[in-house]
């Protein structure tokens, strides 16, 4: 009865863990939200008030498929603030960087189609590929990105219909690419026709140092499409998300989100596009960065006293999630088990390796809990790891 | 390079035919959109204040895939009026009834699968199973809705995965069932261990007579999905809309839609929720019902007056649309050409029908135009019409 692209399906096991979190006294680093304290909702009141008296019941009826004009040609002009000479043809919204996905599944995957994913990838992804029924394959990655001598070998044995990655503070490991990296790669993918989609929703939440050229700037907007989103810049409630680039392939997806959603909420995009005009955005911006990278700092300080010296882990410069390495044995889904006995949560990592490996690892998030809870649960966890006898 | 779903890709004639629509003069009957006019603006701006004083961030934050438990909790009383008692895990929000037939169709169309549905359809139901590649047979219809005896016929021949239907005021006709022929229909849908998609976006848009119950709650919720929608009652802008069923379906739609955008905008949901609680719902459906009746009523009056006698057309109890039938060798097509020139339009109904046919029929919209427009337009198009020699 049911298609057959359904009988694997699975639920998301991090969705799974998210059932754990409401029980009283869990502390959670198994999420992966903004942090709600610091969503602008005063100005956001505002803006729903601006908009119902600017632009009445348009604000609340049907609007086009690739989303309000206003808010691309903001959109164009961040663009083109990044150096890409663009129009408005060259964006639309999405409900959320996810449909994004969803659509380039539409677009692109047929059945056993080949995708390659970082390894670990974005489980969103992974889950929207796997729903067309994609082939994934995932090619080795570094504490800089991708391996582009690793990809480039595989390229010359079999072709993929696009290559999927997260280049800025990723979800999950918080790696960023170095700008070397980044140059490699998009030489690769113009050298072997590469399509690369490139998801970035964290891009803006950067710590310290220098915020480096996205790949679709790097390569003019050939052989990118480029993917962010104002879930984590002013909340995800809105499901606001944007996708860049050629215009005859977002013709193509806006025919696809016709039959899918028909259109992106229009009072969201009105909400969202009222806000960016008021100005408040940057200095939120500047409010999230401060807090998200004092809230990775005492993470960092409690593990280096509460964690094995066993375990490894690192130190991403922007984001909201860092990555931790157990000793090759450990399985990190039982270590979960005992941590969820002392009120603690994270997401094992291995559900984010297409290849399956990566038992030995996992997800922390520092942007949703406060400093105060972030230093209690690094205890808990520390007590459940000193335990552990590998 | 791209999957084969896309090969035949092509967009919405009637969004082709809507870009005319803002030539200055122009009086459209092709749109199908609600009167913006009736939106209740005033009472929405306080729900926005009331929802963000009441809920703060949270309105803002990510919530749960299946929808706000306190709207799906009204939707269950609502069903429960209708003599169905059900739970929050039979109901789930959607990002407009669109997303429900995306699902729908993720859950069950494998390529070249077998999809019923009504002679014509609705376009955007054809749209979605099309992107999946389904094999789409219309069961003929006549003015009381689909002929239940060629159906079972039909069932004999071959197993479809489903049967579509909009059973309350039709897009594109305005066709009602009779409760007759929903009986019919449950009892062959039940005997033949048929599943029927009940797409419900008008039911409450009813001008006389007397409600009648939906095929779901006929069949006791088996063997149905229904779909209805706050698009046509409070706002399309807020994309809230909810599918009603069995509820180990439901979770496998859940699992779809974490792949497909995540979840519905929780703002929207909160919006639609606090509406609802404000207890304007009801007074301003029968604003909209003595609107539109009148609106249909203007039409069918100007019709009367000036289409030539050769012309057929119904008279819909509710909902937003009207059909025109033109004698057989005449091109709706070519007709809304002539009708361009004039500044006004329909939409021919040829594309509604999944096999090709009614090349002499037409959809007239009556919930958007004035009073003063609709005898404006139905004069001009009734200028072209008299003009045809056939």
């Amino acid at each position: 009865m049911y298609a057959e692209r359904i009988a694997n399906l699975k639920s998301s096991a991090i969705r799974d863990i998210l059932k754990h979190m409401s029980r009283p006294g869990m502390i959670a680093f198994a999420g992966g939200s903004p942090a709600p304290e610091l969503f602008p909702v005063a100005e956001i009141a505002v803006a729903c008030e601006q908009v119902l008296s600017k632009y009445g019941p348009t604000a609340l009826q049907y609007s086009i498929t690739e989303g309000l004009v206003v808010l691309r040609e903001k959109l164009v002009s961040k663009l083109a603030a990044n150096g890409l000479g663009m129009s408005t043809d060259n964006v639309i919204i999405t409900q959320g960087s996810q449909q994004a996905l969803d659509l380039i599944s539409k677009l692109f995957i047929d059945k056993d189609s080949l995708v390659f994913t970082e390894n670990p990838s974005y489980l969103g992804a992974l889950q929207a590929f796997r729903m067309f029924q994609a082939r994934i394959a995932a090619i080795p990655s570094d504490s800089h990105g991708i391996d582009v001598e690793a990809l480039r070998k595989q390229l010359r044995v079999e072709r993929p219909k696009f290559l999927y990655i997260m280049p800025n503070f990723q979800n999950p490991t918080g790696v960023t690419y170095s700008l070397e990296r980044r140059k490699a790669l998009v030489a690769a993918a113009i050298e072997h026709d590469l399509l690369i989609v490139e998801d970035d929703p964290y891009g803006e939440l950067i710590f310290e140092g220098e915020r480096l050229p996205s790949l679709f700037a790097l390569a003019k907007g050939k052989n990118v499409i480029y993917l962010s989103s104002f879930s984590k810049t002013i909340a995800p409630g809105f499901r606001v998300a944007y996708t860049a680039g050629d215009a005859e392939m977002l013709k193509k997806m806006v025919i696809a989100k016709q039959g899918s959603d028909l259109q992106t909420n229009t009072f969201g995009q009105y909400i969202v596009n009222e806000y960016l005009e008021s100005g408040h955005y940057q200095t939120s911006i500047d409010v999230i960065r401060d807090t998200y990278r004092g809230r990775r700092d005492a993470m960092i300080a409690a593990m280096e006293q509460e964690f094995p010296s066993a375990l490894a882990w690192n130190r991403p410069s922007g984001g909201m999630f860092l990555w931790v390495t157990l000793p090759t044995r450990w399985d990190a889904k039982e270590i979960l088990e005992r941590c969820l006995e002392q009120n603690v949560a994270f997401v094992p990592g291995q559900e984010f390796f297409p290849d399956g490996s990566g038992r030995n690892t996992l997800r922390m998030n520092f942007s949703s809990p406060s400093l105060g809870n972030i230093g209690e649960g690094v205890k808990r966890m520390g007590k459940v790891l000193k335990e552990i006898r590998g």
